[in-house]
């Protein structure tokens, strides 16, 4: 750990950022223009997402499959939007084996069009529906501005391609992954979420309809967190994926796409971090607890490392548990050390503590003597498990208390101005792409989303009022 | 599946594995040239082996990584005979977000080299050493003729790369990671295979020493089934990959690299499969036991399911197991099914059964009234279980003995040729390259491996009659 201090947030939060991701060794910048290497304790991270994302994937029928990298470039013209959308950011594979390729290939941005190439050889009857696909793979999108797990021209993903028989169908899948996705967001990740459906000019290339989670950063900025697209049959038509139906005529089927990412990594950083680092939630911690035998006397150091050492043992059977025994280091320096990697709590074991059969537990969502509390040998994996589920509701209520802080209800326009600099607005909007526009070019705000749930009645759009029927979020995004 | 039966092993081996995996719908033809879809059921085998790799790499220290798949074309230019492997094979990109790069990327055959260059800027002093990180991704190599999981344009596996201060601790980390390959392949695959050495014309390119667990399938060739390379300081002086040592002096790194890919799924398939179909190992099997309700009259059907769900709930509490509820199908189409999709333990139950309070195991190594034994519903999980043992075992010593039974050690030259026709010769090498090549040219065989077992005293080379203290293993390959 370098020995000059991380800035402040308040000072400048994307120096913050990029420093913090850097020095908690999440990850490196790779030698390709905007790629990254996810370091192991950025990867540990994102497997704890993954374990608990598949595990609720995998609770509602889905399975997963392993899908090409490269597709061919004219599978991705064969959708007219989708092309328009991605298009401009493709990476392009032109020689292959030492010769030029007859047709080109694209490194897949996503994999509708191959997936839709396959469903369509796959699926002759209604019995081979639904087909429940996920995909844990990394995708590539040639980008401009990049920024460590937040934008980067590869990313690590899981992409979910679902077909169904009936349009009904479709629906109730796109709408059952985004609650998925807010549940793991709320649950484990303790970041607070929007449910919402996206404006047309925000949706997905091709989608018919796109959903999405929409979190609020530390920042009051938005964070599009995870999307689930209703395809409709766009992409069924595109491909030709057709059933016999149970009256043995032929019918498109109807599907859905769904994914979150390694940005989700850039969201717990920005929701929970302080000034001191990272703060993780308990629940996808890579390390959940950290054992700091502190001595001074070296007569004294082999009682607290053994101690320690069999404490470990004792909690590693429920949780994530580490000791800290590397020499040469004060334990001021591991403490810090921990805390800006957000390790949720720290066993400090010291000569004192031997003699009184305690340790003492800090929390690292509560910095000094607030967070700091002794505990007994006896039952300590209790209190420490206690501790971990006191800290995780903590972060979730304190995310929520922010965001509620830094969302308004703006009066008039001006008002709206002075919303979206500090966080979200929500406001009625009549659903004209001009008044989304409007507000876009003058306060640099999108519409997040249009929530899921809406207040009773109507009002006037906040732009140009006309009757509206709906309320939107309206904030500056990522 | 299709009601045309499987080519028999005898018939044309190879035809049987090309529609095997097909049929059994582990993997389709991706549509780019020489690319497989791995799907679900192919897909479910592939993550049981990452768990239990996973398992033991992180088991002995290691941590996983996530690393580009772009490598500028450079960096692999960096190392000498590394290049020449693999400059051939490589699929280039050269156009990014719709322009020409200035350096073309390489989408990585393998990440030794950005490996290097990042463990560079990783290694200060001997206190950052080793690192021990694996990575799950895919890699492409572009092959001229292709075969499913065999030998694909991409293909996925696990690439381990490490790098310590010491040349003996890089030499015990690369035959700690080809036992935890062999424990891996006989334990859990039941796959027995030969630890060795290769020879130099067969190592891997840029590594001092390449180790290699070998496997025979059963038409009697060879399938390299991991590989583990000692690559010395080649990579470190490529990359400067340098620390100071605790004297304060510069030292180049040492590095090893270590992988297991989709390519073992190929083994599995040969080593077990028969000529009804897959035979999974019951500790990798994704389904280890499936239920099949059968009934005659309507009226029994409610009562037989019933039961039938009721047990599966019962044993999927230990084990992956699923009941066959699909209507229309005859209970002997569901058999076949499931025979072909190699599943371990098929369990019966009738309305017979419902009387007896029984089931009836029939045991997927071995057809017809032989494998099959009634069991009684109290205590089923004891005896699924045991009978999953049975079959882990059984599968291990039918392929064990095999192996033996086409295993010779041929007295001449023209037994020696007779040998190879059918399995491996285990000869003595006297070590000369041109010894090698004559075997390979008169006979397609190659030095699959010089076993790390070997027997006392020496020998005369097979081939030129002089002086030979090892012994190699001779065999046509995959």
């Amino acid at each position: 750990m370098p020995e000059d201090r991380l800035p402040s947030r308040a000072e400048d939060f994307s120096e913050w950022y990029n420093q913090l991701v850097l020095r908690a060794e999440l990850a490196d910048y790779a030698p390709v223009r905007g790629c990254m290497v996810v370091r192991p304790y950025g990867w540990a991270l994102w497997e704890a997402i993954t374990r608990e994302l598949d595990r609720r994937f995998k609770a509602t029928g889905h399975v997963n499959a392993g899908f090409p990298m490269f597709i061919p470039k004219s599978f991705l013209e064969k959708e007219k939007e989708h092309v328009e959308g991605f298009s401009p950011e493709l990476a392009v594979v032109t020689i292959g084996g030492g010769e030029e390729l007859e047709e080109p290939l694209a490194v897949r941005p996503t994999s509708e069009t191959i997936i839709g190439h396959m469903y369509a050889k796959w699926v002759k009857s209604y019995r081979d529906l639904p087909i429940l696909i996920n995909l844990w793979n990394s995708v590539v999108r040639w980008e401009k501005r990049t920024k460590l797990f937040l934008r980067t021209t590869e990313f690590y993903w899981q992409e979910g391609h679902t077909a169904h028989a009936t349009a009904q169908e479709a629906d109730e899948e796109t709408l059952r992954m985004l609650d998925i996705y807010a549940d793991f967001a709320e649950n484990e990740a303790a970041v607070p979420v929007i449910r919402g459906r996206k404006s047309d000019s925000e949706k997905f290339a091709g989608a018919a309809c796109t959903y999405a989670i929409e979190a609020m950063m530390g920042d009051g900025k938005a964070l599009q967190s995870a999307t689930s697209h209703n395809l409709g049959q766009n992409f069924a038509k595109a491909f030709n994926i057709q059933y016999l139906d149970e009256q043995n005529s032929q019918q498109y089927a109807w599907t859905t796409s769904w994914g979150l990412s390694t940005r989700f990594i850039g969201a717990i950083i920005m929701v929970h971090g302080d000034d001191t680092g990272l703060i993780l939630p308990p629940r996808l911690a890579p390390t959940q607890a950290v054992i700091v035998p502190i001595w001074r006397k070296e007569e004294e150091k082999s009682a607290v490392t053994e101690k320690a050492l069999q404490l470990e043992q004792e909690l590693r059977q429920t949780y994530r548990v580490r000791v800290d025994l590397r020499d040469g280091l004060t334990p001021g320096y591991k403490f810090n050390d921990w805390e800006m990697r957000g390790v949720p709590v720290r066993i400090e074991i010291g000569p004192r503590d031997l003699a009184a059969g305690t340790v003492a537990l800090a929390r690292r969502d509560r910095p000094g003597r607030e967070g700091k509390t002794t505990a007994a040998w006896d039952g300590l994996p209790q209190s420490v498990g206690a501790l971990l589920d006191e800290i995780q509701l903590a972060l979730l209520a304190r995310a929520k208390k922010f965001r509620d802080d830094h969302t308004q209800d703006p009066a008039d326009y001006d008002g709206f101005r002075g919303a979206v600099e500090q966080g979200f607005a929500v406001s009625w909007w009549c659903g004209d792409a001009a008044c989304e526009e409007k507000v876009k070019e003058d306060t640099k705000a999108t519409i997040r989303c249009i929530p899921l749930e809406q207040p009773d009645g109507k009002g006037r759009c906040l732009v140009c009022g006309k009757d509206a029927s709906r309320k939107a979020v309206f904030g500056k995004a990522y």
